[in-house]
């Protein structure tokens, strides 16, 4: 290894953060855009939540435990690693569901608008508004250019391919000026940019907790409102986003802020291990976070020039937490890197992502990934048939 | 403690289950019908779920672990509890969403039916039908009689205030023979009652894990589509319902069977417990389960006789496995009984409700929490000022 290397870790002001992880030894795990590694304080928070909480407290820790405000105790988490105020930010669902019920608010403020979506975009986000357009008789067109008149546009900030970044206050300004409102996926953006979502002008996102917040599989997703624009009425209009929901009352009064955002009874345990995990934030700047996740991706790319591959992530000033590699054979290439201890992952058709962890990772992981992927193109060993057998997730 | 207690818990056919969960010593729980309880196979699973599968296995869990399947997986065990065919029941989101999806995919299809519910209904479901009228542009009137014309009618099959079960065969006569269809909520069925919810008729239910299935603090509900009935397209079109997800296909094909009415990626750690927790019904026969309920709840009512209580639940063949008893000050009554070790729920204004889950209850426990209201009555300690302090979640 060389000493500039061991410099970038020696100065890096979160080098204290990786001993919060449980990384497993040997493993350089560049797939935290897509799955997050266990926290230390998530796998104790867990353990407590099910055999003391639930276990021993039973039905009481609703109260005990806080676990009723704990969607709005995790959402002020995520809040303010995005850059919003507390009450912004409300824990729940999917990010497919929150979509929806944004996507279908704000509908209901602006029935002349239309949806509008990049054919591009993440698929899930394109299938979530067809459907909502059926259920209200109208035709979805994703598409680059934005129809004429307000829209209701669902644009993601960080690119799930390229993972390029897009100017909020440029597109904002484009689609207010015209009537319309944007929906902001944060998925790939939380936890690894500077997002500053409310400095930018940003007023509905919806975004992921098991990406760059380290949440757990298919942790709960999030709302963010802001202050100004959350009196939008969302239709699935659930108990939890009652302003009483324990009146049992006859009418549906929503409550203020984000928190009306919320649907059903939250699936605690899975809540539990994302708002242990946001704690791994505690006292970072996202500022920090923002830098080192792009000198890492700087750092890979610079150590795998020359092999042949194309990037299409563009360059660092304009980059998320992920840099994307093209390779005829990405599928087959990146299963031999698996199997050499480094881990992407891939998207079709040629795909090879790798995600760049600010809070984990360290400079000398990325060197290393860079001279196995050397090594495992060099060597040709991705045409083993062993990497060609398609999994059922990629 | 009697001879024909010992007998009826020594001759009880779910006497073994008992020792599958982690009942605090000392505690009658007689709050299952809120929240199961922790069972020994769930607190393992969420350990290895936590340590093994995310902690290890990180991003190829998602094959290896089988995650991927496990929403279909926990549904086909819920399938067996309830009587339908294993592909007829999806794990996915909260009843409140679930709710939303089935009665918008109803609409879709017979776009001539007015949405339909009883005042005295559960409140959530009242809202979640609310919010999709107000979206589609209609009004929705919650009462007792049925409008003219075909009706997709959400209907819960046990009372969550009296414990009274409807009749499925009859409802679905008169809806059907109009043109129209139910949504069975079977939150406060599924796990008590012989619900044969596919010889009964039922095309559609939704359902709760965290009550009678005992998959923890809101955990994932679920979704019956009936095969025959299960072509329906739903707007919640999340990639988690599509036919292929990892395809990243622009057009949205929706799942076979139920399968489509998942939506965003599901909270796996909560799932795996649930899906742990469901175990616990292995190799039961949900006549017997049923049984018991009904034998329990009888020999409360015995017990408690003459203490001045009003009962509002029905007589024993048509109760499911919870008991209501009236008291005008019954929230300060159950909080000295809970203060006794003897935990049961209100509802208000004046509901005390006490659940009998049949898998972990024994007659013993019913006996003991009989004799402890009597106490609490008889001695008037509920008058104490402690049990007078509303608390947020009751």
């Amino acid at each position: 290894m060389t000493l500039d290397i061991r410099n970038l870790d020696a100065c890096d002001p979160l080098r204290d953060r990786r001993a919060l992880f449980e990384i497993p030894a040997g493993l350089t795990y560049l797939d935290g855009n897509s799955l997050g590694p266990l926290t230390i304080a998530a796998k104790a928070r867990l353990r407590s939540a099910a055999e003391h909480e639930w276990g021993r407290g039973l039905i009481a820790s609703w109260n005990d435990a806080d676990w009723i405000r704990l969607p709005a105790i995790a959402g002020a988490k995520i809040a303010r690693v995005i850059g919003a105020e507390a009450d912004e930010v409300i824990v729940c669902d999917s990010v497919s569901v929150n979509l929806f019920k944004l996507a279908a608010a704000l509908k209901r403020s602006t029935p002349a608008a239309q949806f509008a979506i990049d054919a591009a975009e993440f698929p899930t986000d394109i299938y979530i508004l067809d459907g909502l357009s059926s259920l209200l008789g109208e035709r979805l067109r994703a598409g680059r250019e934005l129809p004429p008149g307000p829209v209701i546009l669902v644009k993601s900030l960080v690119d799930f391919r390229t993972g390029a970044v897009a100017d909020i206050a440029n597109a904002e300004a484009e689609v207010r000026s015209a009537g319309g409102a944007i929906i902001w996926d944060l998925s790939h953006a939380a936890g690894v940019l500077d997002v500053r979502i409310k400095e930018s002008g940003a007023r509905f996102a919806v975004g992921c907790g098991y990406k760059f917040l380290n949440g757990g599989p298919g942790a709960p997703a999030f709302v963010y409102a802001r202050r100004d624009a959350s009196g939008l009425s969302q239709p699935i209009s659930g108990w939890m986003g009652h302003a009483r929901p324990f009146d049992f009352a006859g009418g549906y009064v929503p409550a203020e802020g984000a928190a009306r955002f919320a649907a059903g009874t939250p699936p605690i345990l899975s809540l539990c291990a994302l708002d242990a995990a946001l704690d791994a934030f505690d006292g970072v700047d996202p500022a920090d976070v923002e830098t080192k996740a792009r000198r890492l991706g700087d750092l890979f790319l610079e150590r795998t020039e020359g092999l042949g591959l194309r990037t299409i992530s563009p360059q660092s000033g304009r980059r998320g937490g992920q840099v994307s590699l093209v390779h005829e054979q990405g599928y087959a290439v990146m299963q031999a890197l698996i199997a050499r201890g480094v881990v992407g992952d891939f998207r079709p058709p040629d795909i090879m992502r790798f995600g760049f962890s600010p809070l984990f990772l360290r400079y000398a992981d990325v060197a290393s990934a860079a001279d196995a992927l050397k090594l495992v193109l060099s060597t040709e060993e991705w045409r083993d048939q062993r990497f060609s057998m398609r999994r059922l997730v990629t």
